[in-house]
């Protein structure tokens, strides 16, 4: 940290800016950014744009010859420790060794327990300067990367949409619209950045939701809709808008030995539903997840309603509040709140959060907040 | 407006924030600030420091004489329309004539319909200079007043602590402590503004609370407690911290025939607690407002429970919305909200409100908001 001076912080935070470009198009890759420096001046940059295509550090040392420049001597600032090992493309460390570069700066270490240190190493012994500048906001643009490399399993982000007075729908059900557009249009950046959205029956049944991404102008892809059943119970045809595979993919979960009816069973193949059934015969909330991780789902977001809530809440798997709050008083003790199924009685029970970030939406607002760890 | 140059408003700034230095101590009378200058110089400065006191132009020209300074030809930059009526203290159009002032810039007009005006005519038929800036940061620090001129009742605020997800106890009725202590501190700087605290029978059986003003290192005068009963079922003694009047005046409003159990009415009479009959057999707020400000409350503090924030919620009697939310999570759907009462099933019956601020407190959140006007 203390070799560090201003000029490679600054070019250090170009790197996790350049990192952060592309949202929610490189998992399960972790964001990454680079730039490269001689003589003060920046010679080429790059970021990794997807998954399978050129990291970072390739991106930036083309980019650096596409500008006729030599990397001779030059210095890599990345946001995160160049990689070692051959993937879909060549190890990083290699090509920044034939490069000629001979000073890198990253912003963090690898999370991968097994991988961490080792890309440090190999410039090291290959007589390049490394230096990690341990930097807190370049392992937030990648915390789901951080959290899917040290617990394997997929971020849970739980995003609600709340009154004021806490309430995510008034009794009839009714939810449309609690927030304004500018938190809805938050809300549809949460899609962009997770991998699934899951929601429960509820929510199917009221709402007939798309669970698609609607941003003006931009054309991201939408992700996986998993749909999470105990039962198929009250679900009496295939015409929900969550069942047209065409815009996005559908996955049912449901524990094991649940019948399904044969001609929703048949309609739902045709529409190419896809029916996973779980190893459990309940919802255990710890097997969703896996099977979502080993299905290659880095990240999940809950979009409701309650029970699901209740679910991911009651089993601590929930590693993001998205709270947003619209300019509106419901009340009415039978409308539904965040989590109805708490059965917590007194308030030394009640979990304890960390507000992150408070932000006014238009005429709404937004909270992020994480449990609190216990100490 | 066109007429007032970069200089002008910076004084009128200072005018203002003046104006806002004694929280609290000023009612019924408005806050006004004032700033003399001469050649471009402050020569004096005031505000009005407490009801009965002097005004703050006369604060302001007595000021620039203990200064040494000479207010003729100067410019007097006011918060407010300076008044022309002779109240508690002589008129300050007189006192500015006087000084020889020869220009009087002031924020907003007298909100008094029957007085707006007058104190720049006077000031115009005596060849005084007159310009009204019509500020809207000057009209809010003198919400109260303002809406105590035009309305002629009490300001409502509502105060209300909930958990993130809305509720203001658990199913127990626990509720200390849901925010954190800087949001705590801001709920007593709000009872510093108001001159009663406003609570039903519930908040008083469940919390038994003592409502004064405890804020480090300050000495604010309590507010009045008033407690809003629609029978006495249910209490049974005294020796409620509430009724220890020692420390500000408790009120008990009720309605008429009422039957109060001798023994505890002659108790609450030896204690001095007040004791007031409405006009009406049942709870009507309207009347319980015009009550108070004959009493000369000119803003009530709402805190609870429920009952209370229905009552004033139903009758559109709520100005301002002081919600905070505390860093947890209760849920529970036995758990009380802020309106359990409301009875709406449909969103589109929900009041609609303008948020005004969001602030982060410590780890708890801060919501200013008022109900939306309707167009």
């Amino acid at each position: 940290m203390n070799k560090l001076t201003e000029s490679d912080h600054q070019f250090l935070n170009k790197a996790i800016l350049l990192a952060a470009i592309p949202v929610g198009e490189v998992s399960p890759n972790p964001y990454v950014g680079a730039v490269i420096v001689k003589d003060g001046r920046i010679i080429g940059e790059g970021f990794h744009a997807k998954a399978g295509t050129a990291h970072a550090e390739v991106v930036a040392i083309q980019n650096a010859k596409d500008n006729n420049k030599s990397t001779v001597g030059a210095t890599i600032y990345v946001s995160l420790e160049p990689c070692c090992h051959h993937g879909k493309t060549g190890p990083c460390t290699e090509a920044v060794l034939n490069a000629g570069i001979t000073k890198v700066v990253y912003a963090t270490q690898d999370p991968n327990p097994s991988v961490a240190g080792k890309g440090e190493k190999f410039l090291i012994e290959n007589g390049i300067e490394a230096i990690c500048a341990d930097s807190e906001s370049a392992r937030q643009i990648n915390k789901i990367f951080f959290h899917n490399q040290i617990k394997k399993t997929p971020f849970v982000t739980l995003k609600a949409a709340m009154s004021l007075d806490g309430k995510i729908a008034s009794k009839s059900g009714d939810s449309k619209w609690i927030t304004g557009s500018d938190a809805r249009l938050e809300g549809h950046q949460l899609r962009v950045e997770h991998d699934a959205i899951l929601i429960g029956k509820k929510t199917l049944l009221n709402d007939d939701p798309s669970l698609t991404v609607r941003i003006p102008d931009q054309n991201y892809s939408n992700p996986i809709r998993v749909l999470l059943l105990r039962t198929f119970n009250g679900i009496d045809h295939a015409n929900y808008q969550l069942f047209n595979t065409e815009i996005a993919p559908t996955w049912i979960m449901y524990p094991q030995n649940q019948s399904i009816d044969t001609a929703l069973k048949a309609e739902l193949l045709a529409k190419n539903v896809r029916l996973i059934e779980l190893q459990d015969d309940e919802i255990i909330v710890d097997s969703v997840l896996t099977q979502l991780y080993e299905e290659k789902v880095m990240s999940v977001l809950l979009e409701g309603g309650s029970s699901i809530y209740n679910a991911f809440i009651t089993a601590q798997k929930v590693n993001e509040f998205a709270l947003f709050y619209g300019p509106r008083l419901i009340g009415d003790a039978k409308a539904p709140s965040l989590w109805d199924h708490s059965n917590i009685t007194d308030l030394s029970e009640a979990p304890i959060l960390s507000i992150h970030a408070t932000e006014k939406l238009g005429n709404s607002i937004y909270v992020q907040a994480t449990l609190k760890e216990v100490e």
